[in-house]
Formats: structure tokens, C-alpha cells, sequence
């Protein structure tokens, strides 16, 4: 799904950042590598290491000597740059960018391109592109390692793509089958004649008590194991309770 | 504004994740990191190194020998880990989560935890925790390197809480103060020898009672005035089951 989606490292200096930003990648579906006249020796062991089992995107890395060179048969290209320029293209966030990613034609060969670890990308290699990404950050550090936005970008472009495609991101349904109203109403009503029972709760002198345990398990979301459970402690509860005698039938003041 | 946040790295092994994650924090607006048990030495000319910048981040970390020490005062533990697990949390991904932790009071003190490089966070660790947060990964790889989700989640945060100022949202928490580990802890230990005392519990039996009833309340994020009233339950309880009947003085027929 995310096959038309290329990243292009522009003349990177360290092979340790092209080792994570591979790695960065491939965690966030992305398989398709371009290395525009990269100052790092490529392949290296180095660049092998840090990428930690992205073999597949070292392996299909491509190298090209210029950067015009690798964009050659692109239908657009971004550019990542945290600077306003002179002549400012227009300006996506990350999050937008991975939008406007996903929303073109799969068949359109898309670029998203990181200049060089110490200056980013030149006003020169910018006026190539046709939009400029940007990360927020905190005015205090503007500055991202160059693999960690790789990361970012290419984590936006994920969540893009599973939201487009609707499919379902394999994160829910970590719960059994959650409690019907119904199956709480009768554990509330367990609960508070266990509790009178127990002489724990008395509705004349305090009535927020129990309204206040019922929002707590409420908040809870309990699922339908979970009730029965707890309405195995209650009954538990009545039984310890009542073995040392019977608490409502006779004589009680109250 | 994320002054109430912190990052916890337990047991890090290689001290160029810590810089690394320290960068990732400080370009993101979060300045407190918390390591707990680091394999790394704290601090080295390694962590500064790959701090480039980041060093008002390391000057401001703190060490704890255990994470169970670290968290004793926080009110929301939520914890990173890509797997599902026997007794599974409620599961935010990161942006989710990056809402939830906007949306908490700002008196409440919140920790993101990341486990070791190699296996992340034990079960044991998760138990202690009141929500999962999962980074959504392709299925091929789903290992991030640790100071890139820590980028991630950072991001995701920083992103949320710019919306959240944006917006200046005017409805923040409708809860009182949440409960910190150390009280929550305090109220399990209570909890569990009291179920043992009414014979609830039976540990030869069913080792898997009571560990779903911590998830249950984890679940609830407990304020401190709901951990009070149920100790005051379990003071009840006890009183009930140790007189064999019920606890007032008077008249009462058993």
C-alpha cells in the first residue's frame, strides 16, 4: 500500500543515521530507499547494524550522484525543512503531509526528502520540490536527529495509510466482551444490599457513598468476566458474613 | 505546559539511547527523564554526546535503583509495549494516548515508560501500570529503536498539547486528585489480605484472581478519595469477619 513512497537522504555524513533511518522505515511499512550522493560509504557493516533487520530496505537501496538525478522520474517530491525560506513553498505539517500523501494516486511516484544532517536542505534542492514538510517542535530545540524524523514522517504516513485504507490498526479489542448495562445494573444491586448488609453503607447518613462506587466501576468499563467475578466476591462476602449470624432478620435496631 | 510529564527508560543498556531520547524529549517541549536502574553509567561523555544539545534534559534526570521506587508518587503510569499480554490494559496508540495525557489535570504527574532494548517491558513492570500505549508498526517490524519511539510518542504529545492549547480547551479532568502508585500499592497489600482473611482468595487454587482485580481498578485510575473509601470497605470487611457478625455494639442478636 505504501510502494509509491520513497524517502531520499541528501549527502548523509554518518552511516549510523542511514542504518535507523532503514530501520525507521520498514517499523512503518516503508520500503523503497534513495541515497542522493551519500558521503557516508554505502553499504557498510555500520549502516548494517543500526538498521537492526531492515535488511529488505538496505537491499533495495538505490544510490544516485546527484539528488536532480534521483528525482528524475518523480511526480512529487516534498521537501523537509523546519526553516521558512525566501521563497517559501507551501508549508505541510507532518500530519498534513502524510495526508496529502495518502490521498494521491497510488500510481504517482512520491519523494519525501532529508538534507544533510548538519544544515538540512538548500534553498537550491528545496526549489525542486513542490510542497515543504515540517515537524512542530519546541522553539527551545528545533533540531531533530536526522533518522528520528525520518521516523516521525514516516509514522505519519503509516497512520495515514491505515486510516485511509481503513483498515483496522492492530492495536483494539484488547478487552473481553465488555458488560451489557444490564448485567451492571444487577452487580449494582448486588453491591448495595451486600454492603447494607454489611452495614458498610447506611443511606441515611451518607448518601453520595454508593454513587460514588458505582462512577468508579462505571469509569471501569467492566467486562462481563470481570462482573462475575466480582459478584463472586460479593456472595463470598455475605457468606463469611452470615456464618457468624444473621444480620437483618430480627432485633436489629437500626 | 508538559511540565507533568515524564519519561521513564527502565534498565537502558546503551548510553546513546539515553542521549538519543533526551534530544527526542527536549526537541518536543519534555524535560523530565527519569531512568530507572540504568545498565548504562549515568551520566558519560556517550549520553552528552548524543544529547547534542539536550543537556538542560540530563542535567534534570533523575535515578531511582528500581521503577517501583521511581513511580511512587505519580498519579497516570502508562506503559509502552508493542505486545499483547495474558491480562492485557486498556491499549491507547500513541496519539490516543498523547490525548489522554493532555486531557489529565496538570497537578497530576504522569509518566511514559520504555522498557529494556532488547524485550521492553515485563508483565510485572505493565502491572504496575494504568494504561499500554502501542506505536502502530507494520506487522513485518514492529521493533522501533528506543529513542525513536521515544520521538514518537514525544511528538505525539507535543502535537496534542498544541491542539489542546489551541483550542484552549476549557474542561480539563472531571476527577479529584488521582491516587499515586505508592497509595495504590498500599490499597492492593490491603486488598489481597483481606480476601485472603475471608477466604476469597486462595492462591494454591487460582493464582489469577486477584492480579485481575488490580488490572480492574488499574483500569479506573483511582482518585485517592475512592482508594479511601474502599480501604474503608475493607476496614468493614475485616471488622465483620472478625466479630463473626456485624460490628456495632448493640442489641444485635448474634
Amino acid at each position: 500500500m505504501l510502494d509509491n513512497i520513497h524517502i531520499i537522504l541528501i549527502n548523509t555524513t554518518h552511516p549510523g543515521n542511514i542504518g535507523a533511518a532503514a530501520r525507521a522505515m520498514k517499523t512503518m511499512g516503508l520500503n523503497n530507499l534513495i541515497l542522493a550522493n551519500p558521503y557516508a560509504k554505502f553499504p557498510s557493516a555500520e549502516i548494517t547494524a543500526r538498521a537492526a533487520g531492515a535488511d529488505s530496505v538496505l537491499e533495495n537501496t538505490k544510490v544516485f550522484a546527484s539528488f536532480a538525478e534521483a528525482i528524475k522520474d518523480f511526480n512529487v517530491v516534498i521537501g523537509t525543512s523546519a526553516e521558512e525560506r525566501r521563497l517559501p513553498l507551501q508549508r505541510l505539517t507532518a500530519r498534513e503531509c502524510a495526508e496529502f500523501v495518502c490521498a494521491q494516486n497510488p500510481a504517482e511516484k512520491i519523494a519525501i526528502v532529508f538534507g544533510t544532517e548538519r544544515s538540512g536542505m538548500s534553498n537550491e534542492e528545496l526549489a525542486l520540490c513542490q510542497r515543504q514538510v515540517v515537524i512542530p517542535t519546541s522553539p527551545d530545540c528545533t533540531s531533530l536527529n536526522l533518522a528520528a524524523a525520518v521516523q516521525v514522517i514516516a509514522y505519519e504516513v503509516f497512520v495515514a495509510a491505515c486510516a485511509a485504507e481503513r483498515a483496522e490498526m492492530p492495536i483494539k479489542a484488547a478487552h473481553d466482551r465488555l458488560a451489557t448495562s444490564a448485567e451492571l445494573q444487577q452487580f449494582y444491586e448486588h453491591l448495595e444490599q451486600t454492603l447494607l448488609e454489611i452495614e458498610f453503607l447506611n443511606p441515611v447518613v451518607d448518601k453520595k457513598i454508593f454513587p460514588r462506587l458505582t462512577r468508579l466501576f462505571n469509569r471501569a468499563c467492566l467486562e462481563t468476566g470481570e462482573v462475575n467475578l466480582l459478584r463472586g466476591l460479593l456472595k463470598a462476602l455475605r457468606k463469611n458474613s452470615q456464618t457468624g449470624c444473621h444480620p437483618r432478620e430480627s432485633g436489629d435496631p437500626g
